[in-house]
């Protein structure tokens, strides 16, 4: 795909293991998971499982395989924008690219697992800048994390000629406010401790009726509520506000 | 999901097939359809194919169905906003939406097909509205058209903080512009007749370097190329412009 496949190395696989349920892998992803005897995936430090995507992929994995967990050195640790966010990161990404293709380079093929679509908002993607200049590499699209978020309200998110605008939680709230009032539907990601300052903003558009509280869609324990019913506090990393639109319905 | 299960009456599924590739179908998505004696699906009017959703169901349906072609009356016959249209459309749906319920009355699951996701931009919707208050409903989220574009361009589309919006190519060129003025990344959906539009409000903006025309993505015939050599023709239906975000790599 990126680069011309070479007998002696072997491939670089971005797969998209969908929003968490082991059944919205796709047949492709099932397919190509079980020619990857390396498995990589990011998780955080604390806790002691391996994260949501290993968690949907892992009954489609090969017995015989090696796992490679990336273990993120900082999550919420530094502010956004924090120049130690940063370093930490760029150095941890090019340790786990070094490690990747040391696999490749040995003939292995690797398969990275992500959470949802590998091109959306995904870690992979700072894998694959790095390694698909040099490794023949192929991505598989999946089910992002927010269409199994509107699917477990049960609500379609955009009609007809709606704008639809995904907006991460992270800006400010003014920026929020202005993003919202040039859109038909939105969805929030990357609430977390964001969640207060983006229900604020909501309600400042005049929006908070419209507005669906997601947490953890098409993982064990979903929850769905209107945002109005919400307590005022920190949500999980996994949550997502949807506001659908209110195109053309005929 | 919607109304209370009644032993007597078939189940409505709503499916997402994903963007084209009969690989592209979730493990779900292929579940559900083995347990579809009636399979529904939007066709045009024009040509001898059934679409590009049965096209990738196709190999996953049950021998024993029955096929219920839902043929729209019109499709870019009248300009947007046209009321002649609408009321086409309204009729149209109503009638299927009463074919669909007599096959759920006499006990029969209903799969209607759904290119991408149905609650995204799909005409699923429609049925939905109609249906689901009356009839037990299940919807299989899927892989959209748009992260298949995204995927065959191999670009990711969003990355860390980046906004993305997607954009009716329907709509006017001073909205598109201010749209696109307003976001970090964007995907231009439904472009056909609207492709010379799109394009000059794009090259308008200053991003006609950053973007990039995909025809067909995960389908046969797919074309990938820098929007800045695309001819200043009508595109495809199933044309898409992503113009990919420049957020944080680490």
């Amino acid at each position: 795909m990126s680069a011309a496949a070479n007998a002696s190395t072997g491939t670089l696989f971005g797969v998209g293991v969908g929003p968490g349920d082991p059944e919205l892998l796709t047949l492709k992803a099932v397919r190509v998971l079980a020619q990857c005897p390396v498995i990589a995936f990011f998780r955080k430090r604390s806790g002691n499982a391996n994260g949501n995507a290993y968690a949907a992929a892992e009954p489609h994995l090969p017995a015989m395989r090696r796992d490679l967990a990336m273990i993120y050195p900082v999550t919420t640790e530094y502010p956004v924008g924090d120049a130690r966010y940063d370093e930490a990161m760029t150095a941890f990404y090019e340790d786990q690219a070094g490690l990747i293709a040391a696999e490749l380079d040995a003939g292995r093929n690797v398969g990275v697992l992500s959470e949802g679509d590998p091109f959306f908002y995904g870690s992979f993607m700072h894998v694959f800048h790095r390694l698909s200049p040099r490794y023949p590499t192929i991505v598989v699209p999946g089910v992002t994390g927010m269409s199994a978020c509107w699917t477990a309200a049960t609500t379609p998110i955009s009609y007809g000629d709606d704008v639809l605008t995904i907006i991460p939680g992270t800006l400010d709230a003014d920026t929020i406010c202005e993003r919202l009032r040039a859109t038909d539907a939105a969805v929030f990601m990357k609430l977390g401790t964001n969640f207060p300052k983006v229900r604020a903003a909501i309600a400042r558009c005049g929006l908070t009726e419209r507005a669906i509280y997601v947490e953890r869609g098409a993982m064990k324990h979903q929850r769905v509520m209107p945002l109005a019913e919400t307590a005022d506090a920190v949500a999980p990393y996994f949550a997502i506000v949807i506001i659908p639109g209110q195109g053309r319905r005929l």
